[in-house]
């Protein structure tokens, strides 16, 4: 068995390029051999090695010392240098590389070889004393820090003594050379010896890359990044190249396309006479790699280097069909390269590059759909922080609703009207939002909230909305009263300018850089249209008016798998009537309550026909218990008692008498439309009437009447029989014939455990997995703030099941109801209208149950589609 | 095919006797014709008979008019008289008799084969006119009212008009006929022929029995009963035999045994010289049958016949193996059998005639056991209303605890006590109760509410005390500022006596007649040790303290199943230190505390394990959520901070922090256990320093430490290690080595569908039942009398699934429980202790479902045991 691969010589065999055993960084170098591309020769020690050494306590493997010894022979002659030579002697980088990218983890030593004659020979041969010696004082502190473990600080303790209120930049090679002499004393304080043998310290340099690989820090992002701890990891081995090594020399980065937004030509940054280290320290200003006009760029310095590049990177792209993050660097004129991997890139160049390779036919549409994570889709319509923004985090809180928000702090929706006039952006700031602010968060730029988890009232509306959100910052405490709130020692006033980041739950101080959503959202067009026609599951959106229905139906819904009714009752003059008939003491009053509703409703349900044409509405009745419509503040009683012209104390009476001690498990839903059926039959009259009269204009309608919180068979009969009476009867008043269905939300345990006897009152079946969760768990949403952050840190529960659908729990009710229910009714439609709709953990769960359709948020149906592509794919 | 069968003629052939087929009355005088007995001579149509006649629009079958021609002639020649026979008349009795009774429902024609001419033939044959005259004049009536359907105030008023202010007592024979007369006029003036022909009168009177099973009232009975309506009814005509034959005839009804208390020997009533209808009527005062020394019982005045009816009163009830209810009449010396059927008796009579029955071989004990629903047990143990007493029934509740109260109305707990201590019985009336009632509901003889349901407070406690408890009723107001309450039309004012019963609902004005208990419960005894014998269920108790525990062992409880421990923190001590707990701003205080608790736990845990030494206890950890022990009204707020010596704003400020939306889903359980470890811990050790203490006086003690409201596997696992760790470190530090065990209620939908994971770190489980119905219908107790009363009313849902376990629903998840359970953990043991434990249809599911014990309200223990018998016996 051999645990040594070479690279970077002609001569050198290629090997199978193995990513698990070479690692990413030795795959990288092993292809770009392998393609005869200019790489530095070197080789690979492969994970297996690593792994030996974990398990036998630091021990190599049998026949690894003579490997290594072969390979450095075989590097000497490829490169024609000599470990230890006092003439041009080998120097080499020692890298650790995981097969799984482990970015800062893990740790590195350069100039390996170097001592006190290979250093005075590399100045010699290198003409730049100053370099040779500056090279190996780093050398010696890095190794001594790195391979024998002594602590930086008494490196940098000697030097400071040094230099002496000076920098180590201000001294000359002869200082540098005395410098890096008081670091070897370090070295000897320390009771460690400072091996001059270039092979003795290329032994050491492997083991502490190898022994990196236990360190806590890399053992705790492996664990936190599910990254199994006997993957190992490979050391690679490599001759150095110089990039300061004079003015034909130079340094850099590249992509093959840009990063930012997809668009195709190479992108990156360069330094003339620079070192790797010089771009990353950021102390030069690097220059860009395309022509700009600048005289500076790598393409108008070395434009032959340049061409090779742009060569090599087509290449490289090519063989790797996928966008290329490239190190390289120039010595002396000839072009090295050092790196290749995958590049990293925004949400938007990913959806870009991923069509833009699948129409070039360099990938095929399925794998170009799998590039994408369904997630990434939203940041593509939202602002982002530009990632190389400053910003100061005050708080954080939990991501209710991505993108980026910036504007100034108000806290109540009055304010945010009144900036709106003056053209003031505005984040609304609240210790949780109600029914009443939704005014003020439609004209906000984002929302903070102090309380409430991903499925609050603030978390919910916003995600509807598409608005950037952050709920449950229990970080910050806000004070109504004054007019301010306080984040540890900040203290942020209205008017003051905040940011916040719905994807990460960041609040931050003042105005940080944004990037704008790519408007031009044309490669995301095309890659929905191919996943809708890989996908099984429909997508539909949850919208309640006309304007977010035809926002849904422009992301791609193709139907409204919620249209909630209640928002439809807020309606001030609807609120009005509702309350009068909730007051109602006689049922004729009660009627001429609901007589004044049903054109509001009726109204706004042929708003939403309108717009979905063709397409099948789902409309939920009434849900919400009858005391969400009251007031409860002590001044808007006497108020809408006023209003209304009852006496305060009756109104105080009546709402005393709704009171509930759990509304989540009170009276609503269904048990309002058994006990109170002439509120059902008014919304059920108003959506028919809407129908007929959208229907005769030429407009095919498909209402579909969906009853909550059912628990019973015969609660679902029961309603079943009374709308259809009344839809029948419109339907004959306005002489129009209409398809249409009915059928319920299985959102409570035991619908979903007896869904064979509802689905036999059900044309459909919508699972609601808010209450479904909530019920399943015993939790509620408004409540779980009290634990959940405990939950989270303990490691009991990482995500909250009312934002990642829980299929181990709820999921055995979803597959029990789904499969009862056709059991049931073979014809019944199942679908799903929770928060979980747009989930992509969900949709992947829903499709492989046999869900006919998932429904969500207007903003997450691009979400949905590409989800539902990557479930039927088995992405 | 036949439809007829005579009986009690010896000539007769016995055919079998079915049930179904002529009916329960029939069935009964062929039995007796079988075993000899003395029955008047008859015959009895069959069921199928009437089920032709309603399927074909009142046609009799083919046949049967030539069988019943051919069953009268052999009447006539049984009994020697003739129809229309002017010298000696055969009359008969034409009745109704379905297999299962209707009581009242079906109609009866008494002396047909009256007309003017054989009322004079029976004025002379029985040579008294008056009888014979009076027996036309009812027949008139009857037949005019029953047959021929004249509505008997035609009747009323022609009579009124003959009586002329005197009564039909006062008419002589002469008169009496005059009447009948003008009786006769009545239905022709009605356009009705009355028909002279007996053997028409009979064919009519036949088809009014057949037409009476299909009158609405019937078919109400019927569907309220669940009888199906195909059952038919059959026809008994027989010879009508006269108990007003002068002073050697009489009539009467006999018991085989008392009804009232199951004692041995004849029991019943009689009158000499009169007929059924004067005992009915209650215008005479019966007399005993047996010897009471008055000169009047039946032994006295016909020594001889009552020896007769001793022995045949025997004879039956060895044929029928129960106790049998006999109608009887003596003419002229002569007694006939009109009727046996096994007779309704009190529960307590009930099991001791099951016992008695059994004891003497005559039936086995499988049958003893069967003939006891489990539910009667309970009725055994407590007072119940005299059924003769009479009552004014206000207002009706739920039938929350069963056992009838009588008392003075009190609204206080304060006031239980005054009046307690002046030795005067109360009833405390609430609109709901709470902990701080106790006292007061321990003390009251029963307790009645306007709010809550079956697992209100009030229900709960006062069925975990066995004490009398009406809730939910809804029909009365109550006011406490002016101590009354008002029911309809009534006042009920603080001292006024009122009588409820538990078992029906009732509210009483005044002091009504009860029944003791049966204070020697010798029978039920033996009959629950039968049950525990064939029984595989145990039945444990849920208890909270030393005396419930003792009363649970007492009634047969073989251990705790749930002792929760919320109480123990409300003990005047305990909740002080409890509140400084909760308001406690430092670690320190907290621990301080807690640690002022843990004695007080730790007595009540001795008191429990002393009464359950041997037998396992299960103690649930605390598990309502800490504002429980808050304050919430204004002024218990200012005095609870006084005392705690804090500010007020700062205890309101807390509670306010604790308050939650929905608190059943709240902060609550293994949820607070994980977020406040220190409070589990302090439980946990005061019960193992509890258990060691009883341990080391040779005690054995068996603790089970249930952890309440799992949702997670990880929750359980979590506090399982912690409970673990300070038990082995308080059997360390008492140097007790003792066996527990560590389990969990499943309660939560979530962990029944994850009970196999669960069970991996469980070693038992126990169905919190009360909890997980609520979750799976999305109900919750405290609120669901807003809406379930409707349900009732339209009958969606004819039980609450909080007093009847819902198989279908909540019984899946407990059945996935059980069977994911014994999966993860085959050495599980699992219980039930929510409140369907002591629910028979409960028990049976349980039984069926392969758990492994039910847990109940000590009260409910008996009940339990009897209905897990029954479940093994697949009664």
């Amino acid at each position: 068995m051999s645990y040594v691969r070479s690279f970077g010589a002609s001569r050198v065999p290629v090997g199978e390029v193995s990513k698990p055993l070479l690692g990413g960084k030795g795959a990288g170098l092993a292809t770009m051999s392998r393609l005869g591309l200019p790489v530095p020769p070197g080789f690979t020690i492969t994970t297996d090695a690593s792994g030996y050494f974990m398990l036998n306590d630091g021990a190599w493997p049998s026949g690894l010392k003579e490997e290594v010894a072969a390979a450095v022979s075989s590097l000497e002659a490829a490169s024609g240098k000599t470990f230890g030579d006092v003439n041009d002697p080998l120097l080499v980088s020692v890298r650790s590389g995981a097969a799984v990218s482990m970015p800062g983890m893990m740790d590195t030593v350069l100039n390996l070889g170097l001592n006190r004659d290979t250093a005075a020979a590399l100045a010699k041969a290198s003409g730049d004393p100053r370099f040779a010696w500056d090279s190996y004082r780093r050398f010696v502190q890095m190794y001594g820090d790195i391979v024998l473990g002594i602590h930086y600080t008494q490196f940098a303790r000697a030097e400071e003594a040094f230099v002496d209120g000076r920098t180590v930049e201000d001294l000359d090679a002869a200082e540098l050379q005395e410098l890096s002499r008081n670091l070897e004393k370090v070295v000897a304080d320390a009771g460690r010896a400072f091996p001059a043998d270039p092979h003795e310290q290329l032994h050491h340099a492997i083991d502490a890359v190898f022994s990196s690989y236990n360190s806590h820090r890399a053992r705790y992002y492996r664990k936190t990044n599910n990254i199994p701890d006997d993957a190992g990891t490979a050391v690679n081995i490599q001759a150095m190249v110089f990039g300061n090594h004079g003015q034909s020399s130079g340094t850099g980065v590249a992509f093959t396309r840009n990063p930012k937004n997809g668009a195709p030509g190479l992108f990156g940054e360069w330094l003339r006479n620079a070192q790797g280290e010089d771009v990353v320290a950021g102390t030069r200003t690097p220059n860009r790699i395309g022509s700009d006009g600048s005289g500076a760029t790598l393409e108008e310095v070395m434009p032959e280097q340049h061409a090779e590049l742009v060569r090599v990177s087509a290449l490289l792209e090519e063989h790797f069909t996928d966008m290329q993050d490239i190190e390289f660097t120039i010595e002396s004129g000839t072009l090295y390269l050092l790196q290749t991997r995958t590049g990293k890139r925004s949400a938007s160049a990913a959806v870009r590059i991923a069509v833009d390779l699948a129409n070039a036919g360099s990938i095929d549409i399925d794998t170009a759909l799998g590039r994408i994570q369904p997630e990434e889709l939203e940041l593509v319509m939202r602002p982002v922080i530009n990632p190389d923004a400053k910003r100061k985090v005050i708080a954080k809180g939990l991501d209710a609703s991505p993108g980026a928000a910036c504007g100034r702090v108000v806290f109540h929706s009055s304010d945010v009207q009144e900036y709106f006039e003056r053209d003031e952006p505005t984040v609304l700031v609240r210790l949780d939002t109600s029914p009443e602010d939704i005014q003020g968060m439609t004209v906000a730029q984002g929302v903070l909230t102090s309380r409430g988890g991903q499925t609050s009232h603030a978390a919910v509306v916003a995600r509807g909305m598409g608005k950037p959100c952050v709920v449950g910052c229990t970080e910050i405490q806000v004070d109504y009263g004054r007019q301010l709130f306080y984040a540890g020692d900040t203290v942020v006033r209205k008017g003051d300018w905040i940011t916040i980041d719905g994807g990460t739950g960041d609040v931050m101080e003042g105005k940080v850089e944004m990037l704008a959503p790519d408007t031009e959202q044309g490669a995301m067009t095309e890659l929905l249209e191919w996943a809708d026609k890989k996908a099984r599951l429909e997508v539909r959106a949850n919208a309640d008016n006309g304007a977010d229905a035809t926002r849904a139906r422009e992301l791609g819904a193709v139907g409204i798998g919620l249209c909630r009714t209640e928002h439809m009752f807020f309606q001030p003059d609807a609120l009005r009537a509702m309350r009068r008939m909730i007051l109602a003491e006689d049922p004729h009053a009660r009627q001429r309550a609901l007589t004044d509703i049903l054109p509001v409703q009726r109204a706004m349900f042929i708003e939403i026909f309108e717009a979905m044409a063709d397409l099948p509405v789902t409309i939920r009745l009434l849900d919400p218990p009858l005391h969400e419509f009251l007031p409860s503040r002590e001044d808007d009683i006497a108020e809408v008692a006023q209003d209304l012209g009852v006496r305060t104390d009756a109104l105080r009476n009546r709402i005393e008498q709704l009171e509930e001690a759990n509304p989540m498990l009170g009276h609503r839903g269904v048990r309002v439309g058994i006990t109170s059926p002439e509120v059902y039959r008014m919304q059920v009259r108003a959506i028919f009437e809407a129908a007929c009269e959208v229907s005769k204009r030429g407009i095919v309608v498909l209402p579909e009447v969906m009853i909550p919180l059912v628990a019973l068979p015969a609660e679902l009969e029961r309603t079943r029989e009374e709308a259809t009476e009344v839809a029948e009867a419109v339907l004959v008043e306005f002489d129009v014939r209409l398809k249409y269905t009915i059928g319920t939300m299985i959102e409570i345990p035991r619908a979903a455990l007896l869904a064979e006897q509802v689905a036999k009152h059900a044309d459909f079946f919508s699972f609601g997995t808010n209450d479904l969760t909530q019920l399943t768990y015993g939790f509620s949403r408004d409540d779980m703030n009290k634990f959940f952050p405990d939950y989270q840190r303990l490691g009991l529960l990482p995500d909250s099941p009312l934002s990642v659908f829980d299929i181990e729990g709820v999921g055995q009710l979803v597959k029990l109801g789904t499969e009862g229910g056709k059991r049931g009714n073979p014809r019944l439609k199942v679908g799903i209208c929770g928060e979980h709709g747009g989930d992509p953990t969900g949709v992947r769960f829903f499709h492989k149950t046999g869900l006919d359709y998932v429904s969500c948020s207007p903003y997450r149906v691009p979400v949905a589609r590409l989800a539902a592509a990557h479930a039927a794919l088995g992405i």
